[in-house]
């Protein structure tokens, strides 16, 4: 058996046998390999680097007193950094796993996308995590900036979670159990330390104390900035780290003291990071500098057209996020196309196909040449190419001797309306292979992903490193470089196959010489595959999977795998006392299997996960059987213990967890979210079971993100609630109200559906707007860490999902949210969130295809949304019509007049004229139609008979007349015409 | 080449083969393996633990910004603790070497005594460095006591000293030149931290935010004892450590504060052990238990004599420290010759011998049995023994019967004045080896040290671990068990011999045997030996060696070797020019090497030293030469070092030296000795060019311990005063001052020869002893971190050396001394003081061999101790003549009959005898002979003519007469010649 300190010997002899040195774990506390200044500094600057090392890391949060058993306050990470990254960092990966004696031909390992950031360090790469049988074992990273450092060279971070790989390998479910060292396990070794440090974090750390202590560091880390030592600086940038992780495990962090604190450390690493930087320049780089890579060689050989004329192009990559396999197709296509339309060159389809390894382009019936083309060159003005004589002048002789022709060969011609001499040149067509050499190294130049990385080709930046390029054109290379990277005809199957690297005689027949090596290029027959594969495996258990709910989830899993291989794997009947929510979001989300129902759509202890090629289906069967096992154990703990606890007491939590500090607790909060639901409820005279159901579940609010599910697994806030309202014997309609309170919780989600729910929902959003601006925190840039841009979205698709709180509008009840604030609020706060919601409103609007100008006309009407957004609508609606058009035309014409501020009103007594009378008399009308209401549907229907009269007005009377008196009443008449079209538009705004 | 991280995997490897598990450095800053739990706390309880690890030590107060060679503010450390000691710690070691790629056959290991201590965590042990080629490599401790408690069972920690062995392996002078990994160095790697972390330590940290933390530490440590979890608590008790090392290192720790913050630490680490350890047995000892190892088993083996009667006993250890050696053969002698003695076995002489790893006994002609014996045996009284028919009564019988012998055996005896019946009993004597087998365990469970340490064996307890016992009777094993360990045959030779352990086929030629195997057991052999190789190696350098003054160095060197192979050296003969005391101080004191002189006492570049056995010479030669060279590297620096810094450079710095928080720093202090000095002067009136040389070395006084080297080598202290004042051309005269203003540095030092040096050196002990009893910091038990008792002999051999100084009362001196000080002082502040000297002076004369009578009776003088021990001189001589006697005897006979408080003084008009005339009128005499002066010897003199007086006046006066007028005058006569006497002696001591 191979023990926890074997495996860490393994890893080490492995890794120096790959030029790391080997340095010693960071003596202060670290929550991840990461900071530990042989990566954190090193990764920085020009100067290569590789190191390996194990790291402690020191997860306060993660403290469960030894009794979870996946969960350690202190974990082990094994970290390897190689700098610069060497072009095959996944295949020295696995040899690492070989050196741990795992047989990767028999398991599934995969790269599954996931990027890395850490705010608090300026730091962020791209990368995966690494699977194995569906355990995540490693993380796997392109580091691209630290200390908010672009990095140049990129580094590869390596980071092993060694109690996961060892319990996998030893095949036990507690981490107490891995045997450490022979005859000593993991828990008879560190388990008093995990319990008592988990005590330390979670209860007994002084909380006070800490606070002091972070203080105190970060001013030593800013005093060594200062004094240039970025050394002991880094030491202190740790230690407030640490200290401020201990107070967050206490729960005495809110989230304006995070933001703050993150921003202190951020700026601190930042400082630490170019001093470093600076250091090492003026220490001369004692470790030297990087080798470029060189570019990239072409076999001498030049392109001949032989009979195939088949282009067969991959861009070969590391494994791709799925989102970018469907872009990079997309992408590749247009291009191809758009370049190809580009030049002479006829040709037939274009295939374009990507999975996680490889972008495909296959152009059938390529022209063995581009055709020819002719040009006309114009050359001198005719009456200067030749003289009196008719002779050419020597501006003729020039022109042709430049342009390598005979000047007897210059002929007439017109241009621009003149008269020039000139040619026709002929332009021969290029061979096919010379176009396709220039177009696709601009291809793979110009691939981009939403987000873009670098590695160690020279100039490139894509969603991951770009390893191989293979171009055919029949059984020919097309020649070209990209960076470090040369066209070819090797293209790359599956790691482990027994031939990894195949060569590619022709283009013809690529995809199926990829198939017979086990890889499926086309994301669609991928995908009918593992629908197929899935659904037989499903019903070979007696049950099916939702395929078009799960829809997303199979076009992730499409794009994990290139050769899918399903599996059926079970797990214990007893983790189905769980509510299905819980456990399809950990199978779904976590780790990426299908859930199997039975026929009335109740969840079988099955699922379904994908491997990647061929494997020993048991053991993999049985990986992702104990990881998900590992992960419903976790849920199971905490949901027990959940139901364990009366809902009062897991209320009670909210006192501890601080919502911000000048706006109080959770609990605070909760109880404002309440109130001002109620304020709400009575203004739109909620009454009956409605009012209970509100008053119930206002007692209730946000209960269960005292809960340890929803502090585990925060996406089921709000469906916990309703899962342990109804457990606790809570009426229906309370638990369903505390679930839709939590809705919309993103774009798209579903809305509140009972009126108590969106009440509730409303109460929650007017609570977070006004106590966020109340205390100045409104969004600024892309920051937005209360996420108060989604709540403000929230609140207006809540009102519109619900006509009936029509009647509500935002200016009164951002006053009634400002009222139960803790702190003093401004009277003009309601205005000022009004405003920060008509933005998002504008901005949802344009993305519902409304025009800028309608926006802007109806922006003003946001106070009621429902209503900005109808009146937008019938805008779209009218302004097609002509009578609109005219009313339009009409109020415009008036508003352009009349001057600021002229005041609404007349006497007839001053009228001189019948158009005057009848302008009044229209008017009139249309005032009785209206009666000050209606929409803009109706104000245009009713309106429309000032329109005659408004034009026969300004035909007949002169407005400004001489006499002020009339000359006023004029003007108050037109303003009065205008008055009555202000309410429903903004119509300068139209103009 | 081996690599500083292929060291580390070698080790590792090594270690995890012999059980050991692997655990990772500490995640906070610590000063050495030790602290870590994996020490700290696992060497606590009965639980059995085997670990190894690697631990990056940090000692702020080594840092030295990365310049000197040797020296490292982070060294590293592998750690090896064997719980419990397996019975073969230093053999497992040797193998450890051997993994190291060491050939240790060719090198000399040698395993030197030292012994580990740390207050700060109430722990302790005893041990050896180890050295290889005289460079120190290992620590190897056997721990008795850690946080405050008792170890049990005993646990082996071996500490590798990573830099100084790869060092010595890749043949590299500084510490950045070490290979640390493939293509990297050290100081590649680590040159920038270890520059940044020392300007850190030395100059960077903030001293109060440390203070702050060491606060903020040490009250979460109390407050984690309080919540009973250990493991947390001592975490926080090594960042108190490390704050208060960085404190140290900013020289901002006092020495008041230091030993309160020790005393602190120290509590701490004690709770946190004992909880550790209730928790521990709270949980059940999770790894189990230590198994005793079982008692020894002897051979069943029948002892019988044959021809040869000779015994061999040899007690075979583990390397003893030099003076235990010699102490050892000194008790087995005594206690095998008296518990011979107490036997009736015959035998010829005892020789008794010791080396480092054996103490041996052989005793010839031992007698083959003991002689026999008869005993009287004394039974009931005659007189009940027989009944009036003279027939034995039942009490007869019964003793006969309890006897074992028949009752007409009885008969009549006398004792005690009584008659009884009894009878001679017949004792045979034992054999001889049934007499040893009693003697010998008790003479192994007898031997006891200065220092004694437990190891595995039970019950046993000595300087170092007993692993051995060899006793044969002639050809025969005397056979026995002492705790696990049963006597044998067998006896161990060099470790690296072919053949390490022997077995002997007889006692006779034991020693033959020994020598055979190049082991020589005899110290004066041994010693005789290494003078003869040593003289041959020097003569062969054209030099010498001082074998007189080195003799204490000779005796220890004999002891650190059994097979003493002089080697000679050299040195580069560019550190001959540093001073000659710093070259031998290195020499002898830390690398125990004899210095070479020419025929002119002038040192040369050679040295030489004795290694323990076979070695090869060249490698041994230079691997001792390279310590040497590193040393002196290091001593040369700060040498160069300072002298580049002015004197008043040099004396500035005392000004950030705090010498005690409330006393001022170590500048203010020595202002104060100057001025205490120039006052004492002006007292003794010392005038001209002592009274310029006094100021002149005022002004400088103490200047040296702002030096380097002084720094660094602290028994320089005053030796680097004078040199580099004369190198600074200071006149000689204050050179030499300020070297003897240090004197006397312990007992039996050479003291101040000039009048300012004394003076001087006076005013530095009473500064000291003035400031600290005015602080009420005045010793208390074993605990003198000032060093005060010291200080006080010094102040007493100081006045006894410079009878010209005899004038200086120490209560007049301590005033002075008062005077001067920082903080207020109490009037009776000097009798205080003189309280404490008084009891130091007791001693010394009690050392001196004087009676406690005599010394209790010029107690009263020491304000003088010169007078006082004059005075006690005299007693000594006069107390042996009769006419001092009859005085002594006048005198107490006087003192007894005055009441206490009675007036000296008569009126001769009173008297009415010519006994009262002649007795006032010898008293007159004796008055006018003494004029007030002189010392006893006068005072015997001169009081002698009123013996006969006294005599006469007892004889014929009635003291108490009735006239109570003449009462008075009779006793005033009396007390006016107690006065006379009472100035010289507490008389009443006497009596």
């Amino acid at each position: 058996m191979l023990t926890m300190q074997d495996a860490l010997l393994a890893l080490t002899r492995y890794w120096t046998e790959q030029g790391c040195m080997v340095v010693q774990p960071m003596n202060t506390e670290v929550g991840a390999g990461t900071l530990n200044p042989a990566t954190a500094l090193r990764v920085l600057g020009p100067e290569p680097w590789r190191v390996a090392y194990v790291e402690p890391s020191v997860r306060p949060d993660d403290s469960r007193y030894g009794d979870n058993p996946n969960r350690l306050q202190t974990h082990t990470q094994f970290q390897v950094i190689l700098k610069p990254e060497p072009g095959d960092p996944q295949e020295l990966y696995l040899g690492s796993l070989r050196a741990l004696g795992i047989d990767i031909d028999r398991h599934d390992v995969r790269f599954v996308e996931d990027n890395w950031a850490s705010p608090a360090l300026g730091a962020w790469g791209l990368g995966w995590e690494v699977w194995l049988d569906g355990l995540e074992i490693t993380q796997f990273t392109y580091f691209q900036q630290a200390g908010g450092m672009t990095l140049d060279p990129v580094s590869v971070e390596i980071t092993y979670g060694m109690e996961r790989i060892i319990m996998a390998l030893q095949g036990v479910d507690h981490f107490k159990d891995i045997a450490y060292a022979p005859g000593i396990s993991y828990g008879e070794a560190f388990g008093q330390a995990e319990y008592e440090m988990s005590r330390y974090y979670l209860d007994d750390a002084d909380v006070a104390a800490q606070r002091g202590l972070f203080e105190a560091y970060a001013a030593e880390a800013d005093r060594l900035v200062e004094a240039r030592l970025p050394v002991p600086a880094h030491t202190y940038v740790l230690k407030c780290s640490q200290a401020f992780n201990v107070l967050d495990s206490r729960g005495a962090i809110s989230t304006t003291e995070r933001a703050q604190a993150f921003a202190r450390m951020r700026r601190l690493a930042h400082s630490v990071a170019k001093l470093w930087v600076e250091r090492r320049a003026e220490l001369g780089y004692p470790l030297g500098g990087v080798d470029v890579p060189p570019a990239g060689a072409v076999a001498a050989q030049s392109p001949q057209s032989g009979t195939d004329q088949t282009l067969a192009f991959e861009i070969g990559v590391e494994e791709l996020p799925p989102a970018e396999t469907t872009r990079a197709a997309d992408a590749v296509r247009q291009a191809l196309t758009e370049k190809l339309a580009a030049t002479r060159l006829r040709h037939g389809s274009v295939t374009v196909m990507s999975s996680p390894r490889r972008i495909v382009a296959l152009v059938e019936d390529i022209a063995p040449r581009e055709d020819d083309d002719e040009q006309t060159v114009r050359g001198p003005r005719l009456s200067a190419a030749y003289d009196a004589d008719g002779a050419p002048t020597r501006a003729a002789q020039g022109f042709a001797r430049g342009q390598g022709i005979d000047v007897a060969e210059l002929a007439p011609l017109s241009a621009g309306g003149g008269e020039y001499v000139g040619y026709v040149k002929h332009v021969p067509g290029r061979p096919a292979g010379e176009v396709l050499a220039t177009i696709l190294p601009e291809i793979v130049t110009g691939l981009r992903a939403e987000k873009n990385m670098r590695w160690r080709s020279p100039g490139l930046s894509y969603s991951r490193p770009i390893r191989w390029i293979t171009a055919l054109l029949g059984a020919e290379v097309v020649p070209f470089t990209v960076a470090d990277l040369a066209s070819g005809r090797s293209s790359r199957v599956h790691r482990t196959a027994a031939e990894p690297v195949i060569t590619l005689s022709t283009a013809t027949g690529y995809v199926e010489t990829l198939r017979r090596h086990a890889i499926e290029p086309d994301a669609a027959v991928r995908r009918d595959d593992i629908v197929a594969q899935a659904a037989r495996l499903a019903a070979s258990a007696g049950g099916r999977i939702d395929f078009e709910a799960e829809s997303a989830l199979v076009d992730e899993v499409t794009n994990l795998v290139e050769a899918p291989v399903a599996i059926l794997g079970t797990f214990d009947e007893k983790y189905l006392e769980l509510p299905a929510a819980i456990l399809t979001t950990v199978m779904k989300k976590h780790q990426r299997y299908f859930p199997v129902m039975d026929g009335d759509g109740r969840l079988l202890n099955r699922f379904v996960t994908i491997a990647n090629g061929a494997c020993d289906h048991d053991a993999v069967r049985a990986g992702n059987g104990a990881v998900l096992r590992a992960r419903y154990e976790d849920a199971g703990f905490f949901w027990r213990n959940d139901l364990a606890t009366p809902l009062a007491e897991m209320k009670e939590r909210l006192a501890r967890l601080t919502f911000e500090t000048r706006l109080g607790s959770v609990a605070e909060r909760a109880d404002r979210i309440a109130a001002i639901a109620s304020d709400l409820a009575a203004r739109v005279r909620l009454g009956g079971d409605d009012a209970e159901t509100l008053r119930q579940a206002g007692r209730l609010a946000k209960f269960d993100l005292g809960s340890e599910l929803v502090i585990e697994l925060s996406s089921l806030a709000g469906v916990m609630a309703r899962e342990y309202a109804r457990q606790a014997g809570e009426p229906d309609a309370v638990a369903e109200a505390l679930y839709e309170m939590e809705l919309p919780r993103q774009a798209g989600d579903t809305l509140p559906r009972s009126r108590p729910g969106a009440l509730l929902a409303l109460a929650d959003r007017f609570d977070l707007l006004a106590g966020l601006f109340a205390i100045g925190s409104e969004p600024t840039g892309s920051s937005d860490p209360f996420g108060l841009r989604r709540a403000a979205l929230g609140v207006i698709n809540i009102l519109r999902a619900h006509p009936g709180l029509e009647g509500l509008t935002l200016r009164e009840a951002l006053a009634i949210a400002a009222s139960h604030q803790p702190v003093p609020t401004d009277a003009r706060l309601p205005g000022q969130v009004l405003d920060f919601v008509r933005r998002r409103f504008e901005q949802l609007m344009l993305e519902q295809g409304h025009p800028a100008a309608n926006i802007r006309a109806v922006a003003g009407l946001v106070d009621s949304p429902v209503r900005a957004e109808r009146t937008l609508d019938h805008l779209a609606v009218l302004s097609k019509t002509p009578d609109f058009q005219e009313l339009e035309a009409a109020v415009q014409r008036i508003r352009r007049i009349i001057p600021a501020g002229a005041t609404p009103g007349y006497d007839p007594a001053l009228f001189d004229s019948p158009a005057e009378e009848a302008l009044a008399t229209a008017l009139e009308k249309a005032h009785a139609g209206l009666r000050g209401e209606g929409d803009l549907r109706r104000f245009a229907a009713e309106a429309a008979v000032v329109v005659h009269p408004v034009t026969v007005f300004f035909d007949e009377v002169l407005v400004m007349a001489d006499d002020p008196a009339v000359r006023a009443n004029r003007l108050g008449l037109l303003a009065a015409v205008h008055d009555l079209a202000a309410g429903y538009l903004d119509w300068k705004e139209l103009s």
